[in-house]
């Protein structure tokens, strides 16, 4: 019998409203031959304030027990800027090797853009997520001072490119369009763009039926919100794939539908699902909080174990769900999971 | 009696047909009593074929002597990636201490945009240009083979940032709303975002008029789609600014009409006046290209040179040209000259 072992991490503000909603949507869709576990986790700021701790070896060592993880959100104003961001989420990225940072963006039908138009918009992002400017190298000289020197050091190696652009490839080959479009800025950071270019160039090679094309990330802002269509799958180095994809939510619906998941294709270490937004402490314990972004989460992380329909039963459902609003009076975070549940359960 | 000796780079594609275009409106524009001399230069794909040079040390010599400089394009698809933006456009901006790079974006009344709903939109952007990863800093080693290590390091220093950041400051107070918003990702980028964020709190503190807000670069690009109103001045990185400007011009127009300055504000060199937009080859020579950006960035280089009555009326020419094309048929690039000439002198 088949069974799913999940860690699971509500973490900070509308994190614990809308984790709550992906688990119930989960329980809803898996078969029932199908044995579910979780296990909670309490990282974030109020693990932070009382015990100073972000992320632990031994917290570590208990995640990788598990087949996948799932969080809500990390963050919030009473923890200095960064702390959380590079004490628990970067470094849970770095630990367990999540190299491919997948982003799917699709304007599904009723869902409001900020576009004229309501252009087709059906894309992912395939961003790299352990190297570039993410790697903490860097420093600072005379700190404080009016002669201060700050650096930072994007770090990229032929191994960890050349195993995010195949894995765009592979994606990029498996869809109906199967086109490619490499972002980087390799004009002007003619190191790291060499070997970026290069490696996608020489691996486009094996991959002759997926069309490919090289866009400076400066121009990629312009055709995200002129011509978003033209995008199928998109590889992208850390720093631009952050910021691309904000943008990206921001154009298919907003980031209240936008769902990732940080994954180790390997399955040495297991992957993580979560919502692109972050913990919205203004609308935290309201009941305001949409949680499709991380039920559609929890379709990529079914998707990622090998639950191919189930995956695609909860697509299907946030999809009518958000079709069916238009007009409507808007709903709690709790009872858009429970018609969610209800609708992958039928 | 007073006068402008201005140097003058067409450079390739549409650069040529656009900056005829500058020429003429500067001409109609400028007060009887205003002697105008210009230089022309031809630097560009043409002359890296035919000497491979890009910029002399002689060249950067005989370019210092003018009060300033405009510039159409440079690029074209002959030359590798790289080749004329690091060896022409920013050797120019390093060795001319280029270090306010000013983008402004206003949406025009008539004028289409990407958006629903014709937001107001109406900021300008203060980007770094000497520093950030635009340096040239960081190597490869084991190029070509399975090891390959590439770095870009991304170069801040107390002077470089205190400078830019005490410019867009001067600048935010200056406008009706007085808003500055300094946009980086300290959270992640720990070094530099210290040193970013520590010196325009500092600086803020003698600005108590200026209403100040930090915004990460990823957050910036969802408001610059869903809110563009909200921002006034924004102070940035060099990288962070060259990718947000391309959004910024996207929304408010297009980079049809977006203009820039690369400013040397001590004067010590001359600033440097061009259309955000390239040398578009695939429509260069047949007199589509609308000279609009670059006339607009002849307005910028008069107010530099303290000609702002002239500024002023460029700008309004510009405006009402804009508002007059709806539903009219296409214009050349002379015609839409012409009438701006005609515009301005009236
Ligand atoms: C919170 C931050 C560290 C993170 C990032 O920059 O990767 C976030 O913006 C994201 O995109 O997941
Ligand atoms: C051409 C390139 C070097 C340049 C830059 O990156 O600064 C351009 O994109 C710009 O914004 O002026």
């Amino acid at each position: 019998s088949r069974s799913i072992d999940l860690a699971v991490i509500p973490g900070d503000g509308i994190g614990q409203e809308v984790v709550a909603q992906g688990l119930k949507v989960l329980s809803a869709v898996l078969p029932e031959d199908v044995k579910l576990e979780t296990k909670e986790y309490d990282f974030g700021a109020k693990r932070y304030h009382a015990t100073g701790e972000t992320l632990t070896d031994a917290d570590l060592d208990a995640l990788k027990q598990h087949d996948a993880i799932l969080l809500g959100a990390i963050g919030d104003p009473s923890v200095p800027s960064g702390v959380l961001e590079r004490g628990f989420l970067l470094k849970l990225r770095f630990a367990f090797d999540h190299h491919v940072n997948l982003r799917p963006s699709k304007l599904l039908p009723g869902v409001a853009t900020p576009l004229a138009g309501q252009p087709e918009i059906d894309f992912i992002v395939v961003r790299e997520g352990t190297e570039g400017p993410y790697t903490g190298n860097g420093g600072t000289i005379r700190k404080g001072t009016p002669h201060e020197v700050a650096t930072e050091v994007s770090v990229n190696t032929a191994f960890g490119v050349e195993r995010v652009v195949r894995d765009a490839f592979a994606r990029a080959q498996a869809r109906p369009r199967k086109k490619l479009a490499l972002i980087h800025k390799n004009n002007v950071l003619a190191f790291a763009g060499h070997l970026w270019t290069n490696i996608f160039n020489k691996v486009a090679e094996e991959y002759p039926d997926v069309t490919t094309e090289y866009m400076h990330v400066d121009a990629a802002t312009i055709y995200l919100v002129t011509q978003p269509e033209r995008f199928d799958v998109i590889v992208t180095d850390n720093l631009f794939g952050d910021i691309i994809t904000d943008l990206a939510a921001a154009v298919s619906g907003g980031i209240g539908v936008a769902a990732s998941g940080n994954i180790n294709p390997s399955r040495e270490f297991p992957s993580m699902f979560e919502p692109v937004h972050g913990s919205a402490p203004d609308i935290a314990g309201q009941g305001k909080a949409d949680p499709s972004a991380t039920v559609l989460s929890v379709a990529l992380l079914l998707r990622h174990l090998g639950y191919e329909a189930e995956a695609a039963r909860i697509e299907e459902a946030v999809s009518t769900d958000l079709a069916e609003r238009v007009g409507k009076p808007a709903r709690s975070t709790d009872e858009i999971g429970d018609a969610l549940a209800v609708r992958v359960a039928g």
